[in-house]
């Protein structure tokens, strides 16, 4: 029979141990951060209604959708993000849920992306929200929990940007850009990018004139220096207040910046926005984004339920914490590898494994007695921290040769105490 | 504008926190179990092209495919187990992974069952596998790995069933059963749900004579009482063996039982099967099935790969675990519900709990200064162990009331100690 050639899908790919160990270690911090604020975890199908999911007219997305019929003649499509869903969900459940509600949901997606751009058709959201408030408090939350997550991660260098989108409208109105706001809020997202002319420009060619587009930045940069416009004082006070509790709560002040230039591209923000930059690496972009809606959830209930939240960029932080050595190199889960090349005495080996992992250490056995070189070969290679070896000898002697993998040392340990436990002295050297 | 009906698809579910919660809880079991047999973690793609998922021809589990075409005409399909991915992935990886490999995967598949039988068209699974080697000792891991696993959520009462599937078909050669093996092994595999007469019967529509039904049951039976048939001693050598040095690790007797009546329905078992029952929970069935293969990926590449694994029923394993009352009453995620009525103190409620965070406990703030009661309902029905409760005059006197949800009962104790953090008082009444 003729062989099938394995492969994957353009855009999508497989996670070897050494990528899923340390994105299953990034998702278990930011886990439990989200826990100790009291977010609560949900999940949602993978497949919805095509109509759930495009809101019935849809536009760009739509593009990105994978949609098809199923074999019941419905239209169904793969989750292009977390919020759609989520909105969706509040809708049916909110009497079961209760307001506010506070949750995460940490889920894959798929968008058919250019594949050109190196983006993938496949990738993992990080989505934390508070639903039912317009509390600042639920804001100055949204923006503790990066903080927290990026400390817990080992990342000091970082700058949460915060900003208001109605700071922006306000200031858009007064200077009379009532048209093509978004458009406009859009250039103004790509000053740190392009620059200042560069934005003029762009602003020019969605059909403003030239003096008007300079006006506009430099009212902008004005307001940066603290310039005072009665339309946008209230504004700015509230997200002055968002960044005192913050820093309150005791985060140092220099990570905490007010950038007007923020407006973050989504439509659907309508109060405080935020991005997340690591110094130094400019390149990587925002890794944890978001920002205050009024009206989750329109398109599906008349009840309006406003919130606060971000997403946290799982790839982008992983590619972050390698670029900064934050990751560790090892493929290994368990420190210990256990050696086996006496099958006379396999219970013995399966028992001492067993009590080692009944203290809390974990142990990997080799299944196969080979040479003890092949053995070590495969620790070294799986990254393990120590070696235990014994053979015959040592199961006369009661002993057992811890080899420390790093330093490339041996030391002979009492495998048993006097209790018939693993010995003190074993414990303490692996632990 | 219209509404659109918020609603999942049939046979399709959320996830709201009191289900995801102990979901979590049980993902995370399993993993640092696996973890500490050394098993490591990889994923791989929902959609895979349809040949890679289906082997070219298919047979019955074609129909519950969800298969389309993508927007670039590829065959794509959505994974309906996660052995197949496993199979393509190793054969496309071995080189890089080396071998003995011991992999986890926890991830969603898909299959348009009929939902009439309450079956659900997606759910997650939970598999580990040993791939690389015939060793007894990674059959003997696998069992461990159940077993660890169960009693690491506090089930206690359950038996691990083993069989060897050459047991069985040596059985047959004997008895000259040539003919249609897998058919009557799925017969066999019926005993304990319709009874010697049933399978009888069954065998007997399969076309085979009555007396030779019996024979067969009857020699079953007889092997189960310990009698010899040279032509199956070795291998009930080799499954005796895997339960001596199950037991040697430290398993009591009666949780690991010969049982030659499991066959485990699917073809590609070749040795050792097994499954999981829980005593006084029968309805609920298997909770954790595996076992041997000869040759893993043989559809992709002509490496030969041999191994040993198991799935571990997640749904089941939950449901028993509401059945036997060892799911969490709660769904709160953090144990401490702090009131906020004091716009005034902002900051403290924030800085307040900042601290206790920073101590390792869980803290949901409430995000508005609602009236007391209001918000020790939203406690009390979240399902938090404790309220944390300071007005005016407790930030004035520096004390707090906390009051523990459970036995309904306040204390008044000192916020913070000389140092200015959480007093030692509130902090191990919290803990």
């Amino acid at each position: 029979m003729a062989l099938i050639e394995p492969r994957t899908l353009k855009g999508f790919r497989d996670y070897l141990p050494e990528q899923a160990i340390p994105r299953e270690a990034l998702i278990e911090k930011a886990r439990g951060i989200f826990r100790s604020y009291g977010f609560l975890p949900i999940d949602t199908p993978a497949l919805e209604y095509e109509e759930i999911l495009t809101g019935k007219g849809g536009e760009e997305s739509d593009k990105q959708l994978y949609r098809f019929e199923d074999s019941g003649g419905r239209k169904v499509a793969l989750r292009f993000d977390l919020t759609v869903p989520l909105a969706r969900f509040i809708a049916q459940h909110s009497s079961e849920l209760g307001l506010p509600f506070k949750r995460y949901h940490i889920a894959t997606v798929w968008r058919g992306e250019n594949t050109q751009r190196g983006r993938y058709r496949e990738f993992m959201q990080c989505d934390f929200d508070t639903i039912g408030t317009e509390s600042m408090v639920a804001d100055v939350e949204t923006i503790l929990v990066i903080h927290d997550l990026l400390r817990s991660i080992g990342i000091e260098r970082f700058t949460i940007r915060i900003n208001d989108r109605k700071y922006l409208t306000t200031l858009l109105n007064s200077y009379e850009f009532t048209e093509k706001q978004v458009e406009v809020l859009r250039m103004l997202d790509k000053l740190d990018k392009i620059g200042e002319d560069g934005v003029v420009a762009g602003i020019v060619g969605l059909g403003f004139k030239d003096f008007r587009a300079q006006e506009l930045i430099r009212a902008l940069s004005a307001l940066e220096l603290g310039g005072h416009f009665t339309a946008v004082d209230d504004i700015r006070d509230r997200l002055q207040g968002v960044r005192n509790s913050v820093l309150a709560a005791g985060v140092p002040a220099e990570r905490v910046v007010l950038d007007h230039s923020i407006a973050r591209g989504l439509d659907y923000y309508t109060g405080i926005v935020f991005e997340t930059r690591l110094e130094g690496l400019p390149s990587i972009g925002s890794v944890c984004s978001g920002g205050r809606y009024d009206n989750l959830a329109q398109l599906y209930t008349k009840e309006r339920l406003p919130g606060v939240g971000a997403s946290l960029g799982l790839d982008r932080l992983l590619a972050a914490m390698e670029e900064l050595q934050l990751l560790p190199k090892t493929s290994a889960t368990a420190p210990v590898f256990l050696a086996y090349f006496d099958p006379n005495h396999t219970s013995d080996y399966l028992r001492l494994a067993a009590d080692l992992r009944a203290s809390g250490i974990g142990v990997e056995l080799y299944p196969e007695p080979k040479k003890l070189g092949a053995q070590l070969k495969y620790a070294d290679r799986r990254g393990f921290r120590f070696a235990l070896v014994l053979g015959e000898d040592e199961w006369k002697s009661g002993t057992c040769q811890l080899k420390d993998l790093a330093s490339a040392t041996t030391r002979t340990l009492p495998v048993r105490g006097p209790d018939g436990k693993p010995s003190p002295e074993l414990l303490a050297a692996l632990r």
